[in-house]
């Protein structure tokens, strides 16, 4: 049994970890901050929770924090994290980090792509990302993990296996996302307000989105070498769950049926993707931690389809699947 | 005053004719018909249209028919409409056809992508494509025109000045549509079932759907050449509205700066095409005959966004305008 | 031919107005004020208007809007509403309310039920209720106009028939209604925050919202004497429309029939109120001016349905239907 | 370890029981039957559950079924449902049944309500309704449970503690109630194609559904005589939820205080009933097996707001608690 913190409760991130903690067998949630909300009962901020979580929301304070929790679960915006991370590992917590401060290789390269000094710069760098999938045994032993982001997930699953086997151009990748609203968090703007979302699609931060770096260092790592990725966010009317379509050109000689079979049997033994015959709706993994894929000719190309709930495998339930690998508990547990 | 008819008059597309033809000055509303809904009353097919149309739905008789209609709106399936279309021409009807029976190359071609047989098979070919920006002349003239497909719409518009001005890459465009559901028409099936695509999105048809063929032949059409375009429809969780983004190479010494001065300046007077600066969503065109165009580069690469409402410029408000084109009205009347 | 101008043009019920205004033959649309968004296009505050309208927004000034405005709609809170209304008709406009300032009874009620003070409290209790079904005659004449609450719309036009004809019991009316989430305006807040509202249905100000007052009062009007209604308001994920369900007790030898029977001939020659023998849904009367009814027995009540667009005959449809009751221009003109 | 099935393995309420027993500890599912995709994997039918159960979906068969079931649960349509109980239960089996057809007083006020004749007429009166909340005790000995209607949840948990203290007026109470599209089934129509209930609100079976007798009789047991209540369903535009609009009369001398500290009381130690005192939303219970209440004065009445996820605890959900009541599991095992 190990006691659990979560620092910035209130978004839907928190929400729906909460939710899936409270499933777990081996935690107990000690500690849940917000600087917002101190003071208050827990379902105040999130309703759906009335009765079954009794813990206040505090203000956070590291030395009582510590004192209370072993795995600390970090919900801050982008900057605001790295520091903390750094005083809870200072006094002995794991840390899995929601935020961007640790998933890509260096504080210049987190400098260039969002403008902000870091706090942290010795680690970064050193932080497993945090997709089991893929890097199992680092996560295993992390002090840090850094939870992936939402569109990444989607798109490094997908690319992982295929660049390792060099089967496709890594010069020329497109990876085109659709996700629900939920992914641009609980504060109010007018970007997601019902009537502006509702009944319409746009795209957004065409060409400068800033998981595009994420996906292109992590599918680096695998590649052996630089790739290029071109990545456009679409926002559509639904809360929950991302679709993304990624264009690749098969290297010369490779078809796509060797691709399907190279993705099939990458995941055949992981419990969270699913690799699939039938093209995957995100309705189907709505509230799960799946990842599904499917490959498909398009011309002279292959499209893989890879659809996640960016709530649970994009956020939440892969963090608490790296807790899961980090203190030795089933990979599955309070996940199916 | 003409005097105008509906042969398929009970789907989404029809009652959107419907609507616009009601505003519009210069026509008369004389026949509707249906196979399914001949004897009733328009309103219990269209409650919308409680009050505003006496029209009774008739079964069509072609002798009939055309006794009393100097423009058709011909709204059946494929292959269903072009005996209707060459009974109706030959009784002397100018035809605006919905169906995607003239909008191919030739009637081989048509059976191959839609696998059956072409009823008129001297006149495809010789039909102008439907939207006026870009065959403006000749739908002046036409007894016949084919309405254009909703995802072609939004793909030519974008591709064809571009095309024309040899800028892009014809070998390589990527097509990425997601669209409402009323575009899947009006017939219950479970992909179209509240449930199932509430809250989710999917992709479908993914390098197989017909309309690849129509976008590739019209755009070829301004090219002077065979291009190559990979399209895949997502199905999202709204009614109306189509947004594409397409991926396109310059050219090897054309920047995005000329891609955008092309299609601006292409657009400049077109009532319908509005080029624009920042990104559009399809909110911004819903029940709209626009078309809005940006660009935008993503790495080495370039996209446009094209939006649509499926239902107006994608289908019924193309149809209005190529009728104004016809017969001489004003191209704008009962479209603003 | 008229001058128009709209202060508060940057909410929704101002982009719906001005999408009617700008079909209207004759009107100009002259004036355009907003504080927030002075100085800029209407097309960045409203996207869908890009290229439709040149007018600049700018800053409210009293002698400047007057001396370009002959009608005036005036689209800010309430309390915000009286002093610019009083200013304009000092300088000889004519104006449409969209406030409540002006819809109850007196500027004691007013205090009461809003809270506020009240800057023309002459004025207020000799304002007409905009709804000409109802108070034709007085819009007629009228130098100011109240436009109605959107769900006091949906109560008033099915209940003042029905007791002015004495048909039922005014002691105990529930007015149960459900709207579309562009009824609370553009302002961002979480209430209305996408991932919130979607999926979701809730009940808010039970028993104590703005709008039964303004039921009560102007039914009452209708009554000859005081009524009670109890209404509850709930919010339902989509963006427009309103749906109430009004549970009547009929007066003893008043059967369902004769409730029937009397709205529709009170609404016979209305060119916005329908009557209809099937039950109406919201979609039916989306982005018209349409009020739909239809009356069914429930037990030893009677249930009256009635539907509208919130934003057009809940808002700006009512307040152009208005205008042209003023300006003597044909009722239903830019509304069909 | 018991062994479950289901009967009618292919609609919303049978992959939702899917989805829960799989996390069940204690049991395992054996038997999946459908007559339309019998021979098919039950992914093929529910792509959520790819790789999550081997189970292939067979026709029923009641001896081999028998054999291998020791709980099942029937979901079939009224009617169709009760010939298969008879038999189930001939074998030894207890059986949930979804349907209809145990859960009014007889066979003849069965036949009035739906319809049809009734297979199994000496049963249906004796079987208890399975809402554990108000019949705990008969179910844990019963062979068969009636598993309520969705409606009929969020009302009868609303109104029996009510009318056992003789707290209201039970001759007129009201329930409006807002049901998502799931409600409706799985089988396309055009009432919940997409297009058709997006964007929409319409009430439905107005005074006329067949869940009001069931509200009536099972609250009437515990008000030891008749009540009469008013019903009005309506679709509104989402998928999962339910929350219903009680009014009602207190009697003389009955406050609002009383009838929410009544409520209060008698769920105080439910697991699954919440007594809140902010207005609760479907989305407070999405996904979960809670039924939420709320009480609010309206001028001289009081509503009660009364909130569960149809496929939860107005379906799937309470079969689970059936079922863990009647094998003696933790009445809340799968379901928190």
């Amino acid at each position: 049994m190990i006691r659990v913190g979560i620092v910035g409760a209130t978004g839907y991130t928190a929400v729906e970890l909460i939710r899936l903690l409270l499933r777990h067998p081996e935690v107990a949630i000690t500690q849940l901050t917000s600087r917002s909300d101190a003071g208050q009962p827990v379902e105040s901020v999130h309703p759906s929770l009335r009765g079954r979580l009794a813990t206040e929301i505090s203000a956070y304070e590291p030395d009582r924090f510590a004192a209370e929790v072993d795995c600390a679960f970090c919900c801050l915006p982008h900057a605001a994290s790295s520091p903390v991370v750094r005083e809870l590992v200072a006094r002995g917590l794991r840390v899995i980090d929601f935020s961007a401060d640790y998933r890509l290789d260096s504080a210049a390269e987190f400098s260039r792509v969002y403008g902000d000094g870091h706090a942290d710069p010795e680690r970064i760098g050193k932080v497993p990302y945090g997709l089991p999938e893929l890097f199992r045994e680092a996560i295993r032993e992390a002090q840090v993990v850094a939870n992936p982001g939402c569109f990444p997930t989607t798109a490094i699953l997908a690319l992982a296996p295929l660049v390792r086997e060099e089967l496709i151009e890594t010069s020329d990748i497109i990876v085109d996302s659709k996700t629900g609203v939920s992914g641009g968090g609980r504060t109010p703007k007018l970007a997601f307000h019902y009537p502006e979302c509702n009944e319409s699609v746009s795209a957004y931060a065409v060409g400068t989105h800033r998981h595009e770096p994420e996906i292109r260092q992590i599918v680096g790592r695998w590649a052996g070498s630089g790739i290029e990725a071109h990545f456009v966010p679409h926002l559509i009317p639904m809360t929950r769950g991302i679709l993304s379509t990624i264009y690749l050109h098969p290297r010369s000689g490779v078809n796509v049926g060797r691709i399907a079979a190279t993705l099939r049997e990458f995941y055949r033994d992981e419990p969270f993707v699913r690799f699939t015959e039938t093209l995957p709706a995100t309705a189907d993994v709505a509230n799960t931690n799946y990842c599904d894929l499917a490959v498909r000719p398009v011309g002279s190309r292959v499209a893989v389809i890879s659809v996640i709930d960016n709530l649970v495998k994009g956020a939440s339930g892969a963090a608490v699947q790296n807790m899961n690998v980090m203190f030795g508990f089933l990979e599955t547990m309070a996940l199916d």
